[in-house]
């Protein structure tokens, strides 16, 4: 787990510059910082206790990350990759028609939300907390994010013949964070599979009746 | 509003005694409390802005509500009859068939959403930030308030004729919630459409033919 994450952080920040080397010390900040935001929100954790579950002081914390925000930032682009590939598979690894794979995501999620250390998803409590500062980095991050699941979707549900892919996985989209957010309200995952038959529904209906 | 507030949280406090009066000072507190929380989350503001704007001292405040717990829940309390209530004027309001009058809902929330002082859900932000406190009473308030949004989709939609009316009522609700929340990534209220589309979709896939 250990080991995936670093090799992720890695390739993350390849992307913006070739020639940098992460330092394992940014990817320790990362990391504690994922798991106790993750945990417990962003407000509700300090700097310090980051610091702390990284084993480091805060002024080698604060020469990593400029600022809190940047730490909030982060944690989301820590995120990201992992969660669209943990989808990605759910799909892939799916038999049957294209509404039973789709609703497979859905299946697998319901799995994850039972987990006692699942809290949701961290992008959207994080925009819920940042709810009044639409322009913060974490903000871009969490829509980058979520754009990129709605363009892998967008391509699965075009490569499967639907009408109109770009609305159909926006609605999709919204099944997927509805459920993710219901299940915080009320901790019954069964919301989850009930989100999945509407996403199975649609994607149905959006088929030339030939292919259902 | 502000008489309208007050005469909401006069009835919803006579649903526990009906002997009891709340105090101005009650209805004082718990409006700057929804003011607050609302704009910027109940972590980031304090019981001292929270008395600060009602005019009170923390002492008096404290006489009310004895800890910032009880607070958080009164505000999810006092929003819930004003939100069930926004929902029914606007699908009684709405003209045509049933899946028309349910996109309705969603138009309505569009609007809304629209507003500069629109932040989601008070319900689904605050149950985000209590992620990892379940029993939080606040949780229960939230619970509460979108089990009786639940119900009276539930109502609606088999008055309307529709298979499976409470599957359907939480499909549809998801819809709203998934609306709510990703609205505040991308800040882009064409989200609410679309889901509002989903909806009115799965409502016409749900009627028997002859009600299309």
């Amino acid at each position: 787990m250990l080991k995936q994450f670093s090799m992720y952080v890695h390739s993350l920040v390849g992307i913006h510059n070739m020639k940098t080397t992460v330092s394992p010390t940014k990817i320790a900040i990362t990391e504690a910082a994922n798991k106790l935001f993750y945990a417990k929100g962003i407000r509700a954790v300090s700097v310090d206790a980051i610091a702390e579950k990284a084993g480091l002081t805060k002024k080698t914390l604060y020469y990593h990350f400029k600022s809190k925000d940047l730490l909030i930032e982060a944690y989301l682009q820590a995120r990201a990759r992992p969660n669209l590939d943990a989808f990605k598979s759910w799909f892939e690894d799916a038999n049957g028609s294209l509404p039973q794979r789709i609703e497979a995501i859905f299946s697998n999620l319901e799995v994850h939300a039972s987990h006692p250390k699942w809290r949701g998803c961290g992008f959207l409590r994080t925009a819920g907390e940042l709810a009044h500062l639409p322009g913060h980095p974490a903000i871009k991050a969490a829509s980058n994010h979520k754009k990129n699941v709605e363009a892998w979707l967008t391509d699965i549900l075009h490569d499967g013949g639907c009408d109109n892919p770009p609305l159909l996985a926006r609605q999709v989209q919204m099944l997927i964070d509805g459920a993710f957010t219901i299940v915080l309200v009320h901790h019954d995952t069964a919301y989850v599979r009930d989100a999945g038959k509407a996403a199975a529904m649609l994607v149905s209906a959006n088929l030339p009746s030939s292919n259902h």
